[in-house]
């Protein structure tokens, strides 16, 4: 059976959902599907720092608990230790550098949001259904096909497809033209091992720590749970470390602090990829967040970036869809990467920054502390740090 | 014959030169020896960007001519394109910034004004005369022993001996104990092609430019000379180009300027090398300036690093010898390697931001590129560059 909708939104992530609201706000039908399930959406754990921008956008969804459940934090913590000297702790006061914040609240609960929202709100919404195939992006009439999870198939056919699908894109080919990821790229040589621990919270505000042996992050999620990382091989088998090897890796990473141990309840190895897409756009098909582009964790600007995606791309499909104008889709790729390429940027600079490479020599180590040394000692050095971490402005395209 | 002294310095460089007025304020004597011609010290071209800490160094020197025949710049240019897009400057404006500038002028007048101030002076500066051995750092008579000139050998016992002899120092084995380069080191894919030549300047103020097939650095040197640069291969031969090609390469460089050519009358390949010595001091015996370490071009930053060593030292020197006081010598390794590593990786990270590395990626391209946007479209960003280029505060030792 084919049917019509105005917007196809393949992926109900933090993007695709928004998405759907903004379009709705504007009068624009979608039609969002899911391969996953509605429990393994609302529980898969993903990092949830939001910058201040996206709270704000997430603060015109109806029922939406970012800023009132989740924790506004007014600065991060760098600790280094010069070569031979005691680590020091080196606060980043967003609140004072520029006057902004952020909010810890985890991606998941997001998503219980947003799904509740567009749900209460009448949002044609689809769990378990797999898109096999996106033809037609060239056409006015881009089609999406594939099979909800009892195998029936269908078949939406749409003034536009958007590929909200992640960063193993079922949409990203057809924007791309290639059956390969079609991107620029950037592998690192670490990975973090981040644990769900049940215990009281260690620090106050997140801790980023450069140590001797390698990076951690000291994280919070709420006055019970925790959540900390620390840098290892990127084949590292999350099984093979138990609890108290796990404590005393993290322990050794935050010389000064006294981590707050309890029992892990769930561990996990994050690879560090960059990716952006070749293309963001072609014809009648666009990608946003994690489809068009990854970041390394340490910058925390995954979710946030998905968000400014969409806020140019709703604008965008409202002019197209709604007043025949073309530009804004036509702008979008150009007006999408402007901030991809900073945050790309940013990510790759807090990740430098922070971490220890297998192959840093000594002068690559003693260099990155007179870099940690130049940011902290500096107002504008700690401002434009500040600046990136709690986002630039959003706006809409050109 | 066995001469004594208070400070046996080698090398007549920035460093050494300033060192002795120094020393010679404070009625401490010293013996400057150095092994090349004046002619030649008066001759060899360097780079010649003085921070404005440095220029008031110097306006405390009998005759110095830094500030009234030097040019001075309150800002420059980073130049660069958008992938596709065509090349824009963004000026980095000092004076607005940071309320500081920078002075142009070359390192050989500078060398020309100090020779002349500290033989007015009546200092013992001696030219021509190598040194071949430093001995008995350790003890409270450490010894320069060489020859002159004309074979006549000499030996100068000091109460302290200072290495200001450059790269290739031969005071440094004796204070890192080590008979190879004993320090901290990096090696860049690329060195800079460097010409002088006879024309008007081609712009106001450095262009520093990140073109797609490399880096150019536009500077100038007077009304009728000019300083170009551009990145090319560290095997480059500098006599295999011929005026025309090198026009065409750094005019292919800075796309929206052109450049007024002239006479090419000395080129010049300049190889890139970051090093720092592993010990700065050793008992009675201590570095200062490109005998402790060496930066890249790219920051500006080789000589005014000699002289906040020189600051320093002076002052440590001064405590020691006239009021007994060791603290000032102990701590100068310390002390100094707090700038020394800033000032590292300033130098660093102005040479990555604005070079093509040969194996650089699609993705790391368009990520420099980011980094440029992030750092120009931040008042924060280019305020955290202007502090470093400009020269963070100098400080005597604690």
């Amino acid at each position: 059976m084919t049917e019509r909708t105005r917007v196809a939104i393949v992926g109900a992530g933090p993007a695709g959902l928004v998405l759907s609201h903004l379009l709705a706000e504007a009068g624009i039908d979608s039609i969002v599907v899911d391969a996953r399930g509605r429990e393994e959406i609302e529980h898969t754990i993903r990092a949830g720092i939001l910058e201040q921008g996206t709270v704000e956008v997430l603060d015109g969804i109806p029922g939406s608990r970012a800023r009132t459940v989740g924790q506004r934090h007014d600065g991060i913590e760098l600790r280094f230790a010069e070569p031979g000297g005691e680590a020091q702790g080196h606060r980043i006061d967003f609140a004072d550098l520029v006057g902004r914040g952020v909010w810890l609240y985890p991606q998941h609960e997001v998503l219980r949001d947003l799904i509740a929202a567009r749900l209460a709100a009448g949002q044609d919404l689809r769990f378990g259904a797999t898109v096999t195939e996106v033809t037609g992006v060239d056409s006015a009439r881009p089609t999406v096909r594939g099979a909800r999870a009892d195998g029936t198939p269908f078949e939406i056919v749409a003034d536009f497809v958007v590929g909200a699908d992640g960063s193993r894109s079922v949409v990203r080919p057809s924007v791309t033209g290639d059956s390969r990821s079609g991107g620029y790229f950037r592998e690192y040589p670490f990975a973090w091992f981040g644990i769900l621990c049940e215990a009281p919270p260690s620090s106050e505000e997140l801790i980023y720590s450069n140590a001797a042996d390698g990076f951690a992050l000291i994280s919070q999620r709420s006055e019970t749970v925790q959540r900390m990382y620390f840098q290892c091989d990127p084949d590292t088998d999350p099984n093979a470390l138990d609890d108290a090897e796990i404590w005393e890796r993290l322990q050794a990473r935050v010389p000064g602090t006294r981590l707050a141990e309890g029992p892990i309840f769930q561990r996990d190895v994050l690879r560090f990829r960059s990716f952006v897409s070749h293309e963001l756009r072609r014809g009648r098909a666009a990608l946003v967040g994690d489809a068009a582009h990854t970041v390394p964790p340490t910058g925390a600007k995954g979710m946030n970036l998905a968000i400014a995606d969409v806020l140019l791309l709703a604008d965008a499909l409202r002019r197209l869809l709604l007043e025949d104008d073309p530009r804004g889709v036509d702008g979008y790729a150009e007006a999408a990467s402007q901030r991809i390429w900073k945050a790309q940027h940013f990510s790759w600079w807090m990740t430098s920054m922070l971490h220890v490479a297998p192959d840093a020599s000594d002068f690559d180590r003693r260099r990155q502390i007179g870099e940690l040394r130049s940011v902290v000692e500096s107002e504008a050095g700690r401002r434009y740090l500040a600046e990136a971490y709690t986002g630039w402005p959003l706006r809409a395209a050109v």
